[in-house]
């Protein structure tokens, strides 16, 4: 196939600029999956991708209904019965571009200033997304497919897939695969091709603590009530001791410790102190210090407080203070368990001066998959091709719910990859991707398709 | 005076209703001081308030100017020189009414439910000063009055009473008086009155604590970079120890100890532990322990954090949190020193991980004033004709900035009282007054005037 891979590598440089301008046509859609008043927005992302799944001459395109947001489905064309079938896994809702003001343009009008195309959704997943369809439809125009072609992109990636387990049970004959492509995660540089082979897992909930029923003068009260804002940061503080580690009981129990080879993996990968002073710009790291922060961040669990709130600019003492918990989990810990730790250190930790509530609690098990699977081995020797190095193997510190259940539901592995950038701001303002990087990315995929059968 | 007394208490009686729907026309007008769209509002009260004095034949009744929002000010009728001169202290301003789906019943369409009439500014402080005003169109109907009278009724109470000191400043022939009445404080209960001769003083700042440059994904930097909400929560957990005491450094070095006396007349008061229990709904109360809960409230300081923010509902880490603090203040303790504390504190608890800022830092001293003054004695014996009992001496734990500055540019004492009951949820949602102890203080306002010269 030597001749459709030359032709197809020709078909994707030779449309680079309409595959630029896809994607900013579906990066202009404010996609919100968490935003109720996207509604209209969400369905239109979705008719968007469904649409571009037909121009590729994609077979069969339907838009599966969920209890939540709908997931966009595609089929075809086929490659035989010996072809591996390859389903495609992205998201096309994105998270708030809350604060607009620390953004330098419209977060919905994307715009490429040097060799970065800014917007939400850059990186993180639209800019992924279509890069797959580019690779895809370079190879669909350039002969017969070298694998059996399945996609689904859901719209509930950024509110934690909620429905997405659900979906599968309902379409467990339709989503039938041998493995997911998954391009939702990044490189460690731009000269740093990156193969992940692992997620951290979520759990999270919302924590509320109590105290008077009213809002209490403070002149009157204070010194007398306990305060609820003041009881909810020594229950926050308390939840890490003076070495970082955290204090739910029994929370390092079920966590598999790193061995001896990958922390030598870890240790020598190009993601050391100073890349994270660098791209967080933070004062000092933080965390456990018997890890190096390359592990900390892959394969350590991390407890984050990603928001609190109480009280308002009144002298009153108030009636109640919340904070909203985040826990990012890894091998072999579970949501459940953590849940569980997590009201055994409220039990024994909140005075008795307030009450307490965990409310909407949830989240998904960290993965971990083969990295000697075929479509692992292709995909490095194609980054190889490209970049002139092998890829780096990493475990990402982020989580992708669909990963896990696709394991748990359909049985398969998801080959994790992507094309973003560590500087890329995912989730932050000013959200970007660096564009050589996406136009590698696009060839590195036109490789991986024809390795697969080479 | 007997006759004069007689009638001016049968005008108040006759005039109730009148009084009532009057004090519900002043309520409707939501004249809050923080909001700066209410700016209309807060100019329509004062207009207001100035017409009343009008109608109460106030001689010479003026808008005073400051650089935040104006006072209203009258003088008259004359007394004679030998008459002692009293100044009416009030204002006009009033909290914000948020959160609004805690009232029972609009803020600002005052109603009545049994024995209470609802409303914002009910009892703080609008009703108090129309309980003043009420008396003194008694006394003024029915005779000669027995005091030269003169008003400063300001707007700012609720924010400060920043640009009040200013205007003493700049008013003080204006303003020369013989002594303050302030009747913004209020009752220990419907059959205790009351008579405060201190105030706790406030040191009020913002506190910003910085990590990140940006929001960051907390999958890639949890666990690797310090969260600004655990930072500022540990922060603010560590401001007080585990015997309920704040930490500042040098905290509680220049606060006046309570005498023997004091302690014995604090444990004598009809406020135990049962009633602050009841009147703030919290599970149990809180702070020193080596302090009942009213010497807690009136001769302690206390450090409370008013409101908390930081993050959002997406998984970052954010790039700060932010805390509004609020110190009330005891003899002797000053806003500069707690000022500098705190700056210690931060100094010497603040990780390097973090960054930190305080803001808009600011206060007013504590007050005492002379319980041996003789207005102190002419209300005495006021209230003791009314309630048939004396009055409760005892000491505010709220703080008016006005009286401080009332002592040090005029160098007059005020005589704190108030026909505001505990449980009438000041500051909060449905504020209220408790009518019939309303009428008993315009009523006790009238003896009190003859009283003093009587």
């Amino acid at each position: 196939m030597a001749d459709e891979r030359a032709a197809a590598l020709e078909h994707a440089r030779g449309n680079r600029d309409r595959y630029l301008n896809e994607l900013i046509e579906f990066l202009r859609i404010p996609s919100v999956s968490k935003d109720p008043a996207a509604a209209d927005d969400i369905r239109r992302a979705a008719d968007w991708m469904a649409d571009r799944l037909r121009a590729l001459q994609v077979e069969r395109v339907e838009i599966l209904p969920t209890a939540g947001h709908p997931a966009v489905f595609g089929v075809g064309p086929d490659a035989g019965p010996s072809a591996p079938t390859m389903l495609v896994y992205g998201h096309y809702d994105v998270q708030s571009a809350a604060p607009l003001d620390d953004w330098e343009s419209d977060p919905y009008e994307p715009v490429v200033r040097g060799e970065y195309l800014h917007a939400r959704g850059a990186s993180d997943n639209k800019g992924q997304i279509m890069a797959c369809v580019g690779a895809i439809e370079a190879v669909l125009r350039s002969g017969a497919p070298p694998v059996n072609l399945k996609f689904v992109i859901e719209g509930e990636e950024e509110v934690g897939s909620l429905h997405f387990g659900d979906l599968l049970r309902e379409n467990r004959d339709l989503l039938a695969c041998d493995f997911v492509l998954n391009a939702d995660t990044g490189m460690l540089g731009p000269d740093r091709p990156t193969i992940f082979y692992g997620l951290r897992g979520m759990y999270s909930c919302h924590l509320t603590v109590s105290g008077p029923s009213h809002d209490l003068h403070s002149g009157s009260y204070g010194g007398v009530v306990h305060n609820p804002i003041h009881a909810l940061s020594a229950l926050v503080a308390g939840m890490h001791d003076c070495e970082r580690r955290v204090t739910l009981p029994g929370f390092y129990e079920s966590v598999t410790p790193i061995t001896p080879e990958e922390r030598a993996e870890m240790a020598a990968l190009p993601r050391g102190m100073e890349s994270y002073l660098e791209q967080s710009g933070a004062p000092e790291l933080w965390g456990e210090r018997d890890y190096i922060p390359a592990e900390r961040e892959a394969a350590r669990p991390a407890l984050d407080i990603i928001k609190i709130e109480g009280g308002s600019s009144k002298a009153a003492i108030p009636t109640e203070a919340r904070a909203s918990v985040s826990v990012r989990l890894v091998p072999n810990q579970t949501p459940d368990e953590v849940h569980e730790q997590l009201l055994r250190y409220l039990e024994s930790h909140a005075p008795p001066t307030v009450t307490w509530e965990v409310t909407e609690w949830g989240g998904c098990p960290p993965a971990l998959t083969d990295r000697n699977a075929p479509a692992v081995h292709a995909l490095s020797r194609a980054m190889e091709t490209v970049w002139g190095k092998p890829p780096i193997y990493y475990r990402s510190g982020g989580t992708i719910a669909a990963v896990g259940q696709l394991q748990t539901v359909l049985g398969v592995d998801s080959l994790l990859t992507g094309f973003s950038l560590p500087g890329d701001h995912v989730h932050g303002p000013n959200e970007r991707i660096h564009l050589p990087t996406w136009e590698k990315g696009i060839e590195a995929l036109v490789h991986f398709l024809y390795n697969m059968v080479e």
